[in-house]
């Protein structure tokens, strides 16, 4: 009997792609996971009222209430991950840094979502709308959003998954965000959230298997 | 009466882009421009007999036969450029190095295609196979092609038109450059000639207009 993954969602705000994951739950589009845990680092965001109609458990972890560090912020969010049981980490719109000392503990076991094809438009400083400022800016036709593993380098880890759009006359920063969201975000999330927990779902049942033999 | 942009397509081997622009011109895809020289930078490039079979007139200029320095080849060619009334010059697979001497004579007159989505993989190092190489070894899951203009900074002029192309597992980078030329050069690369031989057709005219006043 295989047990699903446990996944915990790291957000900052609004919670759109926490939404699509919850809703690719309920379709049955996410089935070798299921979301065990929000967190939130701020106590503001949205993404708190969509955890909690969904039934979902869900904590405020910042680093004002954890006193004060970087260190002390990503102990805390750890002893919660590891009460969760948690197997897979999706930051979806999270805006802290995460240092080497937490990503290190969770090897191809977080996730992220980038709105832009990378190499393009990634690393240091890109993110959120800055993001799309800087594709309308450089003047490219084509962007897009790419799921992938989180490792020291920021935006640099193993790319799961790319989706293009189309950059339209007269965008702005906005409404390019917007259409990258709907057109790319929302689906490439849930679909390499099932990817990933399906591979760290055979990955425990194999060293259940071990341990059994 | 509005003439037609004249068209310098400049090409180093096969000369599949040339063959494309050839075919969208009898097709009447392109019909604010039509090409009235071929330059090859090699005698033995296909693509001057892609020229012939299409009645184009071809030229081999090398850096060899011109006087063996890139100042006497850029001269040559700006001849054989200026011989032909050239309006507009393409890029198609053009591997030889033009300075700012050239480059300078001929602003939003020069466009170039280049095998990726550019600011991706592309500068300096960046061409033919070894694009997509560096898109298979970093691990992207989209690429495509950008048409842009060509000015001083290598692949750095303005973006006129992109297309995405998925990267597919077990792909090479011989058969990922063969799927983006087919999904993603052949088509805009003829549809961006249109384009800017319109916009120069426009030009030429309003030029003309002004003189009649």
């Amino acid at each position: 009997m295989l047990s699903k993954t446990r996944i915990a969602v790291l957000v900052s705000g609004g919670g759109t792609n926490l939404q699509a994951l919850i809703d690719a739950q309920k379709r049955g589009d996410i089935k070798s996971g299921e979301i065990v845990l929000v967190i939130a680092n701020s106590s503001r965001a949205y993404a708190l009222e969509r955890a909690k109609n969904a039934g979902i458990p869900a904590a405020v972890i910042t680093k004002k209430n954890t006193g004060g560090t970087q260190e002390t912020f990503e102990a805390a969010m750890i002893k919660a991950l590891d009460e969760a049981g948690a197997d897979l980490i999706i930051l979806a719109g999270f805006l802290s840094i995460l240092t080497e000392n937490f990503t290190r503990r969770y090897p191809k076991r977080i996730i992220n979502i980038h709105p832009a094809l990378i190499p393009s438009f990634c690393g240091k400083g890109y993110y959120g709308l800055y993001v799309h400022e800087a594709a309308l800016k450089y003047g490219v036709k084509v962007t897009g959003a790419t799921v992938h593993y989180v490792n020291e380098v920021p935006d640099g880890g193993e790319i799961i998954a790319q989706k293009a759009v189309d950059v339209l006359p007269g965008d702005t920063p906005e409404t390019l965000q917007r259409r990258v969201m709907e057109q790319a975000e929302w689906i490439l999330l849930p679909r390499a959230a099932e990817t990933v927990s399906e591979r760290i779902m055979r990955e425990k049942a194999n060293l259940t298997g071990g341990k059994n033999d």
